[in-house]
């Protein structure tokens, strides 16, 4: 396992605590001597990583998808015929195939994992969408049976019977070089599609106290009409955690609001500048190229975008043209 | 109860379970003997109703939003002071506002309960929005907690001990009247944007394969230019389980996805004319009036009506601009 | 003519240009000696003004939509069978068929008249969509007529020959009460639309040179790919002037876009914050009413709510998940 | 000029108008032969046209995007050191940028230049939007004039005098290679924008006599609230004509919908499957790269997408959920 972040410090704890042997390396000795003590093999270069592992050797990296093609640079010559690297990372596919090819032409092999999570796998396993060959994939195995949630996770879908298959396990090979992490860009391409649709709902439940407020009164702009129908002052952390059981809306990213909520119903430490991560980004680029209609994946990554000011410039353009036809100052209504 | 349809007849055996006496009338006569049959008590009219249920009663209407009011029409004159009315439908919470005044005047209670949980809820329990009065809604409590789910029914949020809270068993007095229904708009107006998204996202994956097609080649088309990442064939029932355990987009309308693709992977017996109910269209014109920006939620209400070819008349004006300043047929590209 | 304004004023002296006898006022006593001075007659009360004028009057008001009913109300006693008020604001067309109903029960037409043209409309002369009863309408053809720009304000659609239709000179009884101001409605929910694909556009170009700047390569954020693709500086005035002439997206919007953006390339002045008049929601109700998908120009519109900062606690939900599941701080990426 | 397409052939007409030598080729011999009859120099192969151009040459190409690079490679070893290629085609301006070193190396120029005005621009003249080195955009400037409309196609902007700049005559050098594509791309994105902002505004006036048809009463659809809010049949073709003057939306655009709707009403002979070229696939791209964001340019590249079926499969995905949930059959409301 090469880095040992947030997600691949726990992964190796959930590995070690399934009996695998794991050798460990990072650029902070002092992670790396934390997983010692804690039963992983210790390594403090890639050399020693090497090393230290019996061919054909697996390593998996878990690193920023921005250092991978260096650390794939230094590690590809400590390795040998018929040895495996996994990207476990965010890498864009485009770059599974190309590494693929590459690694290929010196008979290593590629596997490209997308992992999902987050900080709290380490209980409940990880979701994993694994793409390369059926080989190495099938070498694997009992890795990714030990980091994924096993079938017991969740109830079994009705009509699945009999001895469950990976994906009722927590994981699948999805298909060739690039399939998991093209799964994994989807999947958070979706992830952001429900996160807004939570984040709008409670919105408009925070706003349904809109008629108890006084409004501006100046000519220009239309007064809410019927008042007396925005005169709910909605207990959101209440709300999160009533729709959590019966509803058709539970999910665990709901679980996960609630809890926000319950910490803090204004989140006010929150500035709302949401990051996007590359995934979002990629998934609607797919889905063009694919020419597949996406409006709320694409309103759900606009709007991140919006949240950080990016449309500020065409905001003000709106502006300055209500100004030039209407004679509108900002703040003031009209057509 | 008043109405023994497919939510209706359910929450009485629900309720019947619990221990509860119930009371049930329909205009189907042999749903309530078959109701009988199951230990309720059978009513063949209203009157009938009125007269086994005592003072103060608890009258839960389960009718389509349309014949409400008509049922109120005939019912109100055989209630007496004290006695409340449950709309357990999906009302307009405007409807509720006026019906609450005009109860009042009689001095009886109206309590408006946004059920959420569908044909499952027999078993898993119904999630309740409730409105109305702090009082009838405090008599009604043994109810409420008959028909919700428990707080079994998931893992507590953390930091939330002791004695659980309504909430946290699956009901929850939102607020006044309308708060019910209100919270239960929107709900349904997330549960749009949920749904919209795993189809996008599924969408996505389902035409991975775009670059194993021929495609037109005529010059106003622009080609795929980068046919090689998009060779991918997944296995849509296979992905939609993965995604079940351990990952961050698990939920119930997932776990739905993975059954209904598991029986038929190409849906084919659907045709993706996808009605909208009233909620999602109610919810938008909330965000409208608290002018709160929804644009996915937005997004996925217009994809519904598109869905339905409402918007071909635009779709053949955007055709007939194109052939009015490129000269271009149909089918071709340009600009 | 009642109300002043700039609207108002304006459409009195283009009046008074055509030789039209006019009789004004207005609450602020110096505008209606303003106009006198110029060649309207002046009028000091609702009184006075229903006095000056002959039976079949013809009452123009030009007020702000929340107080056409207080005036109407006023007015009203003062006039007598077969009169006809003309509402040119920006009232909703649901008003109108209120108030249509109650003029009526006293033999007093309604007309409303959807008035474009904003500050320019002296000079350019108004486009004015009209609705109401065939009789009073025809009788006030030469007030539309001068009113309206005339047909030789644009070239003619081939195909239209010998006597142009009023439509073809800027004015068209469009149908019954409420017609006028309903296609003014969507007239203005277009013109969001058209604002905001321009706006959108330019702030593309405005920030292609996003190459050229050092970005943060903190770990979680995924590097710009390809900066070598956005070293483009452009010129963002002349761009807005050279798609005046010959392109496909040439209109008067982009003739103001080009003003404003020559006099202030960045629009220092202007905060951003968008506003939105009646009509841009009204037309969103209207197309959710009928169930036709207007996926731009909700979009527009939920694009001005956000730019006011009404999507913020919904931002900050985003970001309150992104920690939960992710561990991640704002400002930092992944999933 | 390489190419004689609806383009090619009325550019170099245009030229010939204002005097130029035009020396012409296809890959079809009569249209060569009809261009020669009209006074153009015919070449019926490169090698001819390459030969009956003095150096420095300026070449032209008018070709589909998929054929250029072909083009240039049969054109390139016939050219001498200092000669210029233009590629007025629908290019991507990555490929400019690629190209341009590619030609470089051999001491020639590329420009790009972005052209628009569809078929109408042999007598509107053409608006051009040019990237490249200063040198051989500056020599081509006669072409640039004789092609591009000329400052009397618009009023002037307010505030500018003098000598009219290259962009107020409809031309403009808008920066290094692949510049004249970058906004031509994103004009072309606009242009989608203002297109669907136009056809969804006149579909809601299509559709507001629902109130007029008598609707499906089963229990499941919530009916129309209030039919008698839409009763209207608006008469497109002249509300479509009536906005071309005065009015705040009056565009090109709105010219030719007013022609087509007037020879149309119905649209009966379009499909409504509208096409989509690169370029507003591309805009979209630079969008997600720069960061920033775009929410009516993306729906109106989605519903494209949408008007051509391939969000078929989303949409029985959310009939599927539908039906797992809550037992709805298609066609049928609820939640």
């Amino acid at each position: 396992m090469i880095g040992l972040g947030r997600m691949g410090a726990a992964m190796v704890r959930r590995l070690l605590r399934a009996g695998h042997r794991c050798v460990v390396t990072d650029v902070r000795r002092e992670v790396v001597e934390e997983l010692q003590s804690e039963g992983a093999v210790g390594a403090f270069s890639l050399e020693e990583l090497a090393r230290q592992l019996q061919a054909p050797r697996a390593v998996w990296m878990m690193l920023p998808a921005g250092v991978v093609d260096d650390a794939l640079e230094r590690l590809v010559p400590l390795l040998s015929a018929g040895d495996t690297v996994i990207d476990g990372g965010n890498s864009y596919y485009h770059d599974d195939l190309r590494r693929a090819v590459q690694l290929r032409a010196r008979d290593l092999h590629y596997v490209d994992v997308g992992v999902s999570g987050g900080v709290w796998g380490l209980e409940r396993g990880y979701c994993l969408m694994i793409g390369g060959e059926r080989e190495p994939v099938r070498r694997l195995e009992p890795v990714f049976a030990a980091l994924a949630p096993g079938v017991e996770a969740a109830t079994r879908t009705p009509g699945r019977d009999g001895s469950p298959s990976p994906a009722e396990q927590g994981w699948l090979h999805c298909g060739p070089n690039g399939a998991g992490h093209f799964v994994k860009m989807v999947h958070n391409g979706i992830e952001y599609g429900l996160m807004a649709a939570y984040a709008e709902g409670l919105n408009i439940l925070h706003h349904a106290d809109v008629g108890l407020h006084r409004h501006d009164t100046d000519a220009e702009t239309t007064p809410l009409r019927n008042p007396e129908d925005y005169q709910y002052s909605f207990d959101l952390p209440e709300v999160a955690e009533l729709w959590r059981r019966g509803s058709v809306i539970g999910s665990w990213l709901l679980d996960l609001t609630a809890h926000a909520l319950r910490g803090n119903p204004e989140l006010s430490h929150f500035s709302g500048h949401v990051s996007d991560s590359g995934e979002g980004r990629w998934t609607q680029a797919a889905a063009i190229d694919e020419g597949v209609p996406t409006p709320v994946l694409s309103s759900a990554l606009n709007q991140r975008f919006s949240s950080r000011g990016e449309g500020d410039f065409a905001d003000k353009l709106l502006s300055a043209m209500r100004f030039e036809f209407g004679g509108h100052l900002e703040k003031k209504g009209g057509g």
